[in-house]
């Protein structure tokens, strides 16, 4: 673990046009009010945002326009211009293009430059590896503040004419789960005081010999569709998950001396509002608020823990601590963090 | 600029099949003898490798196989084993899948487990990114050894049942152009005496209100072919790669209080093997000796500071010393680095 005293001073998200209910989804699939049921109980993710609109097929958002809008309100929010960024971290796993990353189109919106920018391709755990980087690159001294940034738009993977009623469950369940957003903070280094503090911080890869749990694919122009867009394993997932998650957090506050009891809120890994459910009560902190996010927005990937970060800068007073842990299926990623306010 | 002494001890280098010469390419594309000579003469790539075999259509080997190779080759020239690698940090325009990051599938293949891992989604800056990134972390002092990686497999946007006699040239120039291959450095803080020393390191994003000087696109499950797969502004990169590149050398020369005489090695940009030519003519340093490989190899993206790399640390003796200098054309980056062998 990284032991810290970088602050996080703001944070800002972005979501593409309005929430997709559960009920609307049925609708556009052609499904009936059970089946929506049952998606918001055995799922537990009842609404989400969409990046594409999925009667026309139309892009609404792009993942530069997302992260656009989060990196704006999170520099707005720490009340800086785009010339007191002195570094830009992304994580995703879905780059407008492969090449400009999409972190310097961002940036060139913002308009930061002259600076490192750096993006990750990376899943569930990318937006606490952007925060790993970006603090361990201000922890040097060399620079002082970072705008951190991470989300994801699942719309290149969405084919809009499909005949979605005969779709097996393994690949609906897909629509249902993931949604499209981006978040950001500010990270730095000796921030003022009352901010909140990240006193520690891990990103460990646990994947030796491990099929991915996860895998997402993308096509060249060759158009050679040779495997599947996407793919899980939804049975690995749900056993190692939670055993994942309560190892970070027990690794988490063993290094700082921390007890279950000091933690006032817990951000939980956000695969789908159930999981976060069950995987919060399995991580045991009762005296802890759990900040979930998925349940209304859906998987977004790289840019959730940004928008559990969100609220728990909102909502954290002076002394306050919190956890947050995020697990990435794809090799198996291992990450989380710990915040203090000053 | 950042200042270190961290060294690079190793580096391994992975191409894909036999060497393809110009002269191949004729034939195969339908074209004749004059051709040939054109592209060797004007392009100046008279060779490279492709991970696709452009008679069969076959994939020959993928980014993480490429990588896996180098990566092993580094680990055995500096006599290190998985396990004495604390950090694993990868650059790469062309993954071979959104999820799972390659570097985490190259990782695996190598034995490296329980450590970070981070991969850069980057283009001919990508080996300077990575590094950057490496050699910073290293120098929090929180891990002593880290294995960097970078590497591009265009195979996926090469169609090889194209009608290539009836391609626009600038189309056909990109077959000529670029090539796969994947190259690693091991980089240690405090190695032992003798040991290459990163001297000063820098990246920098001078992207803004820039357009793009190249793009690459990928396509998703949904089809939508919507842009070309690869672009580029020539007549933009032709303008300012070399100014950029001069800079570079300068702000290296300046912040370290190096003059060009004491430049033992030169590693110019490397984009194609006439354009190396005339920008380091232009770098004015007639002492250095210039290491270029994209002649034989041919643009290999986030790979190929490797291949340099491989040849400085071969020919350095003690005292020497070596600037590269790597611009990425997508949304402008300059950087560059300074090398001594002590």
């Amino acid at each position: 673990m990284y032991r810290s005293d970088i602050g996080i001073v703001s944070a800002g998200t972005g979501l593409p046009g309005e929430a997709i209910g559960t009920a609307a989804l049925a609708e556009r699939f052609g499904f009936g009010t059970p089946w929506e049921h049952w998606v918001n109980t055995f799922i537990g993710t009842t609404s989400r945002h969409l990046a594409i609109d999925l009667e026309t097929g139309e892009a609404r958002a792009t993942l530069a326009d997302l992260g656009e809008e989060a990196g704006r309100k999170a520099l707005e929010s720490a009340g800086l211009e785009p010339g007191d960024i002195d570094l830009v971290v992304m994580g995703t796993a879905t780059p407008d293009l492969l090449m400009p990353a999409t972190v310097n189109q961002i940036a060139d919106r913002l308009g930061i430059d002259g600076v490192p920018s750096f993006q990750l391709q990376s899943g569930c755990s990318g937006a606490v590896q952007a925060m790993h980087v970006a603090s361990q690159l201000l922890s040097t001294g060399q620079y002082r503040t970072a705008l951190v940034l991470g989300g994801d738009v699942c719309a290149k993977h969405v084919v809009p004419d499909a005949d979605f009623s005969r779709l097996p469950p393994a690949e609906l369940v897909n629509l249902v789960l993931f949604g499209d957003g981006a978040g950001a903070v500010v990270l730095r280094r000796e921030p003022d005081p009352g901010a909140a503090l990240l006193r520690g911080l891990f990103t460990r890869l646990v994947g030796l010999g491990r099929e991915p749990g996860q895998t997402l694919a993308w096509y060249g122009a060759n158009r050679t569709f040779d495997r599947p867009a996407a793919t899980e394993d939804y049975k690995a997932i749900e056993e190692r998950v939670p055993v994942m998650a309560v190892e970070v957090l027990k690794e988490l506050l063993e290094n700082l001396d921390w007890s279950e009891a000091d933690l006032g809120y817990l951000l939980p890994p956000q695969l789908s509002g159930r999981m976060s459910t069950l995987i919060g009560e399995r991580l045991a902190v009762p005296h802890a608020r759990q900040i979930t996010r998925v349940h209304e927005i859906g998987n977004c990937g790289n840019g959730l823990v940004f928008f559990q970060l969100e609220r728990a800068l909102e909502a954290m007073g002076a002394g306050d601590r919190a956890v947050g842990v995020a697990i990435e299926s794809s090799k198996w990623i291992k990450s989380g963090f710990a915040l203090e306010r000053t």
